[in-house]
């Protein structure tokens, strides 16, 4: 049975259905027609299209049809700068490289600096600046192309989005938020209104290239509702309904809900050493083991439950490794020890690579940052 | 017997009790001591002030603790373009330009460009930039000292007010709003954001001087209700709360109610040919006078309802005149058409001045505009 659970842009929590969700926000499951589709101009389909962690999209059939016609799209996705990121954080990001490097397109990442600011009690602007260039760094560690990415960043930005923004307020109530956010009357008129400015980067560079350009947001599902919401707004301003992929949510190592920020024993930070992650996996990532290993080489362990399973579904690209760990794991042959280091050093291999990068990328940030023609 | 009434910032109809309107706004008449106080200071008192134009008042006694003390204030006013400027929208810049004369003192006039876009269903965007300019001759021909006064306009200064607008919204919740404006779910999400936008000019220019400065807002009364929310979120924030200066409407051609530019036949336009004046004035300014001349000559006519003579205690700067005139009329001896004939002539002399200053202003606006420094 299924516990409860919650999806909003600013809660996640619980055992989430997937398949219910769908059908609550009206999207269509990724099958496998539109992955044969999307290969035919990718030739390789990524694994996490294979895995269904990319599972649910809009308007990717229109998307390619309007791309067979040489009528190129954008993407566009981004981050909500309130804390340091985590492997969850990036799962999104890279496919969204991958999605970029296999169109060869072009991509606007915004950062909304003012969202956490209005929807947090606590965080003042100065905190989310500071995260902003934080999380810009992990950003660009992986790889984006410098030429074809354009960082926004909502407050620096503002002379560009503020204009745009009205445009898509003045088409919603403040019924449609409570509708599609659940808002109450004592929302302040700022989180109220934030939905309007994560809208703009959907259409913006139409603006800016003075043509209707589609557009292709991949992220997290939770981030649906501001579309679903503003789908239809843009298609009156004169745009492109944007189309979209949603992933599945990386669990929280103690289990399964979306992995939160702020709790540092349930996510593995990009700036995290060796052996915070080897601590942090050893102490918390849920297991599917048996109670002794006696039992375990006996019974096996199960590793649709297992989190260092999960997460490795999330991070090993080669398909036969895991493969070969899920049956291992399942027969006894692996401990969950073992599982465990198998995970600890994908990431620390990971997370090598991707800490070096991040050093360069403190000097590359100007680079990235969209400045207007 | 006082007829229903409604002043908000976005409509205002009736005919305004202003005596019921101080208490329930919550400010304070302006009375002789004030005055008095103010003269110390300006050395003589405006027409505006000694007739009551301007009657109400916020923290004025503060305001001048504050200036007595060296610690100068900066002025505060806006227009929000959404049609051509009418007499009744000069009332309270020819106080502030006094004003600022007098206390030499910076002046920030604010254009929210968005503002009548998101309440108004039929203007667009263009519309309200295009007024903005329009609108913004007749500030500058009214002679407000260059060097001190600085245009800061919404959409073309987002990147320095979006950012303390989020700073306000945070404190304000929509239930608040709904309090203060009469707003309902069915408003747009824009809309109710805005005063935040409204409110950061009262603290903007000493964000930028990093210093507090006290700011003195001289506007008509309709504004108040933003000023009244956001009084107490400034102070949160960290600034003064601003004083503030409230004037009565210059009432319609046709009777007692604000006059609406949108409204032809009750509006003076600073535009409008001497022929147009006349012609209005003729046909549409509501007269106190009698029936026939006979009745009139016998009984005296009412200057306290002819719009005439109304329109010409905003207008005109001498009170012996205007005493004068009070008599002639109220005795007989000054007919309608005679009282209209003063009124026109008054009219046409100032705007064919106005309109010089007009004309020669479209060179100078870019040098009020507000330039971060």
């Amino acid at each position: 049975m299924k516990k409860d659970f919650v999806v909003t842009p600013w809660e996640v929590k619980g055992d989430i259905d997937y398949d219910k969700l769908i059908k609550e926000f009206g999207t269509q499951a990724i099958d496998d027609k539109l992955l044969e589709r999307i290969k035919k101009h990718t030739k390789e389909i990524h694994y996490m299209l294979r895995r269904n962690i990319f599972f649910s999209h809009r308007d990717m059939n229109w998307l390619l049809d309007e791309y067979e016609k040489k009528n190129k799209f954008f993407l566009y996705t981004g981050r909500s700068p309130s804390g340091n990121i985590h492997l969850g954080h990036l799962v999104p990001w890279i496919f969204t490289k991958w999605l970029q490097d296999k169109f060869d397109v072009e991509l606007w990442f915004q950062f909304p600096d003012e969202e956490k600011f209005l929807f947090k009690d606590n965080l003042t602007l100065d905190d989310t600046q500071y995260y902003f260039k934080e999380n810009a760094y992990d950003v660009i560690a992986l790889g984006f192309n410098q030429k074809k990415t354009h960082f926004l960043v909502d407050t620096i930005h503002a002379n560009l989005m503020y204009k745009e923004a009205i445009k898509v307020a003045k088409k919603i109530t403040f019924s449609t938020t409570k509708a599609a956010f659940g808002f109450t009357n004592d929302m302040n008129i700022g989180a109220i209104f934030y939905t309007s400015m994560q809208t703009v980067p959907a259409f913006l560079p139409s603006v800016i290239a003075k043509k209707n350009i589609p557009c292709l947001i991949p992220m997290g599902f939770d981030q649906d509702p501001h579309f679903r919401v503003s789908r239809d707004v843009i298609t009156k301003l004169g745009y492109y309904k944007p189309a979209a992929l949603h992933c599945r949510f990386l669990p929280a190592l103690s289990g399964p809900m979306k992995m939160s920020a702020s709790e540092e024993s349930t996510a593995i930070y990009t700036t995290d050493s060796p052996e915070v992650v080897e601590n942090k996996i050893k102490k918390y990532a849920f297991s599917g083991g048996r109670e002794t290993i006696k039992e375990h080489r006996k019974k096996g362990g199960n590793p649709d439950i297992d989190i260092s399973y999960q997460w490795l579904t999330f991070l090993e690209e080669d398909d036969k490794k895991l493969q070969n760990i899920y049956h291992d794991y399942k027969s006894g042959a692996l401990l969950t020890s073992e599982l465990k280091q198998i995970l600890i050093n994908k990431i620390n291999g990971f997370l090598k690579e991707h800490q070096k990068k991040r050093e360069k990328a403190k000097k590359q940030l100007d680079k990235y940052m969209f400045k207007n023609r």
